[in-house]
């Protein structure tokens, strides 16, 4: 196997020539503006190493990859009453259905999509204003990453509260069944402010650390999370985090993943790295194109899929 | 860590101790005789050491867990033109589901709902007469297990026959689509009978070690399937191999598995163990209350779990 | 207001030279076979004069029609428990839809959609022979029509059988919920006969006399069905006879009416007239498009909209 | 028969003594406030002879029987183009449903469900501030019923739109669907004052009197709409004005209606009468149970179901 840096750069190089880019995301005008040419790509392995490339020092707009440090969060707040207000299946449909919320009583099927991140921005607003709710998602994901340059982008949070109508609908619809504790616009304030999260491909690989170190920070030795819990929240991303591609993505890349709008994918692979890819176009359902490919092709070089024994039995 | 010999006869023993057992499927007669009380659960680790418990060589049957046996063989087959009549996404529905076909063009969302795996069975129909194919499948899960007692238990086949009225329709349905290439009674045939496979927890994780050991046959060497394919196989079982409890069983046990109404479960622990277990008390997803709690508390005593680091990282 | 008679002839020429026709059905070859130039029209009155203009006298397959006769014969054998096995509800979705079925238990919405049509059949069953109970309901259609000539096609019949899966998928699906008491293919041979009457448009609208004269046979004088049936099977007609076009045959045309992929439409304005028309085309909901023009002009042009008060009022 | 008369005067008595008396409306506390007691009902003749009985005079909160009057203006306003954002088929499922919106790009099924009407009360914004458009709807019921004592009760429209999350989330959504042109709230606005209009059985009936004649005003003699467009209501009051329990409504009554949730009902003998009847408690489908009933009698002993030949053909 070649050492992991020039996979790494290899990678990087084919993205940057592929023909096929995928379709940038144009609801807001933040995110239309970015260029489909972009790609980034860092993976930080468990003993720190880290290998960056192409465009992996760009902040992007990690957008519903922050549903991941949201839900952690509130796991840490609330504890696993999360789960009387959130389920933990795939949903079979698209990230901003509200089909399924009709007739599951308004009990969204799991945190990834939007209506559950909102029923966890929801949490996270108890007890506080808006604003500090808001505040303690950066201070935590900057502590992930070690980072406090790590910014939100307010023209992005605009945007989204100016054209989020289908979550507004989500939101008020959970309401309606009692599964929303605070006004629609406050929740819906921290939801839009924590998907305008600005963070380079090495700033996200950093803050997702813990999930393939057991749930510590491999910085400080901290634990952020138990073991039991870092593995659980590896689990929801393996099923749940792609949408309606879900069972793509374990399909051909074999890791625990987020994507965004924005083309971001956080991605871990359990006790060998964190790792994070970036490219705006997506792919039909959503996931980005080039992001989806770059981990298809890292875990194939690298044996890193969580299906694969991997050096365990020799290759 | 207690060696695997005695977690597996420790969890033996809390789960014959165990008061809530779940309800035992009912809706042929020879399922619904199965006593309850059965528990077996057989591990087979990477070298081939075995560790049995209570009933594990009792033979049961293995209904849906033919799926991934069906599935293997018509990937053999038919290649990945497979996936143009089967998706891979989980379905967020119910095993028997009809709903999703009318929106999806009589495609099935994966090859473990029972849509999916009728259309597998219409695959391994192709130039053969219904006994043939039949004799296909029970002939290679002989080969995988390495143990020619194993058969099919025909007064199951026939009741499932009797009262399949719900797969009746699902076939028929994907017939309407075109999705089916064979008269509906002969594809039922095949389907039916190979869920009536009877098979002992031993030589059900005997027969799955290929999904452990990157494909091959660890008694003879041979490749059953590529080690990329064995990854895939593995990653459908993590997304969809549990009907709408996939999320579930991934969240709390977090290794691939698939589970029939008979109580068996097939999980797959890459690199470390093939392991089977049995209790046909179901919970009220349809998957083995006791098989799902025995598995989940060998992850945690094992740390097999595919989201864990395990020794990689020291623990 | 110029008398029926021209409004009819009138009527029929206007027809004969409208170039949009539909798409004539083609999913069994009878059907496709038959010219997109046919266009037939009966005015039977209810003093018994009648009004025939175009292709009146040409027998055709009257298909979905044939449920508001199946359902008056039901409807006499088991009364209204017949309402404990359909419901009489439109059913917002396509005549073939299966989704309905799975939220709600095997129970069809209404008794003019498919399934709705299967079960009713399922109910003519009772106590008989397939043979008997087609043949009771071809004399009884005959007996109302006065005309031992109609007669079931029975090419028709076979075609509709051998390609009938989705039909076939209902059944076997209703049988699931315990909602048919007979084989399937009992049932299914009933249905598929009924839907192969054949009959002309003059036929089916002497047929249909008892619809608009208070549930009796002009002819006899004898009572079919109670004042109080004939009353709601017109309402039925009226919510749910044109599929998921009901709503708009209620809003263009204002009659109870039933439509039949054939291409024929039996109307009834109570006290005025039994109508039949007949073209081949469909429009995109699956119902006569000249068939339901003919429709909107007749009643435009006598104001018999049974929301129009007509001559009560002066005009 | 027995006068009209005494018709209502009997059913009114048999009313006041039915045991079973449906639930009443709790989401709000204005509607939770009235006593299942009341029942109310008027029938008001084509040539002007009015019927009162039991609580006739008592205004109560009309709710979604406003949306005929919002319907007839809207389609004055903006005509036709009105159906290109609005069905008029039925919607097979409930008053708030959201699920076939997802499907159908925002375009409600009918304007009679909430979605529809909210769709209207966007249209009747069209050029105005809020307090314009609710102050042209009060107009316009005043002049229909000639009764300028008819107001909108504000502790209503406040208690509505505080609670009217599920409101909200249809608004929201069909607003991401382009199909609402206002803010939300200015259309919610509208919606909820014009759902707020109290009025007695006597002066709904007076109200509705345009249905049952032609468009016309019988006091003025004025044009209301067409004749042609007074049918047309007519239609979808039929199909679509009792929600999911429509198709029960045409079956039982078989008169044009629309319900409301404050247990109002107006009906429409089109040549005949103008009805309104009004008791609180609610059948499961959310239509007046008591009311429901006065109607069936009514129509029972009066033969004024549309579908019914009554006096033309003898009876």
């Amino acid at each position: 196997m070649p050492d992991i840096a020039t996979i790494v750069r290899e990678i990087a190089e084919e993205m940057a020539a592929a023909p096929d880019r995928g379709q940038v995301a144009t609801y807001i005008p933040p995110l239309a503006a970015v260029s489909p040419r972009r790609f980034g790509m860092a993976v930080i392995e468990a003993d720190g190493t880290a290998h960056l490339a192409g465009d992996a020092e760009a902040p992007f707009s990690i957008q519903s990859v922050s549903k991941v440090f949201a839900l952690t969060l509130a796991l840490g707040k609330v504890g696993d009453q999360l789960w009387q207000r959130v389920g933990r299946e795939p949903s079979g449909s698209a990230f901003n259905s509200i089909v399924q919320l009709e007739t599951e009583s308004g009990i969204p099927r799991n945190p990834f999509i939007n209506a559950g991140a909102i029923v966890v921005a929801d949490m996270l607003l108890a007890g506080h204003a808006p604003r500090e709710a808001i505040g303690e998602i950066l201070r935590f994901v900057r502590a992930l990453a070690g980072d406090d340059t790590i910014f939100i982008d307010e023209a992005v949070a605009r945007a989204e509260q100016e054209t989020g109508y289908r979550n507004a609908a989500l939101a008020n619809y959970m309401h309606a069944f009692g599964n929303l504790a605070h006004p629609i616009e406050r929740t819906l304030g921290v939801y839009f402010h924590q998907c305008a999260l600005a963070m380079s491909c090495r700033q996200l690989a950093l803050a997702g650390r813990y999930l393939m170190a057991r749930g510590r920070n491999p910085d400080t030795g901290f634990s952020i999370v138990s073991p039991q819990r870092a593995r659980r929240i590896n689990a929801l991303m393996m099923t749940c985090g792609h949408y309606d591609g879900s069972g793509e993505f374990a399909y051909r890349v074999g890791l625990p993943g987020k994507s965004g709008v924005g083309g971001g994918i956080l991605a871990v692979a359990p006790g060998k790295a964190s790792i994070a890819v970036w490219s705006p176009g997506l792919n039909e359902r959503g996931n980005s194109l080039l992001g989806t490919l770059a981990l298809e092709r890292l875990v194939q070089r690298t044996g890193w899929s969580v299906f694969d024994p991997g050096a365990d039995l020799g290759r």
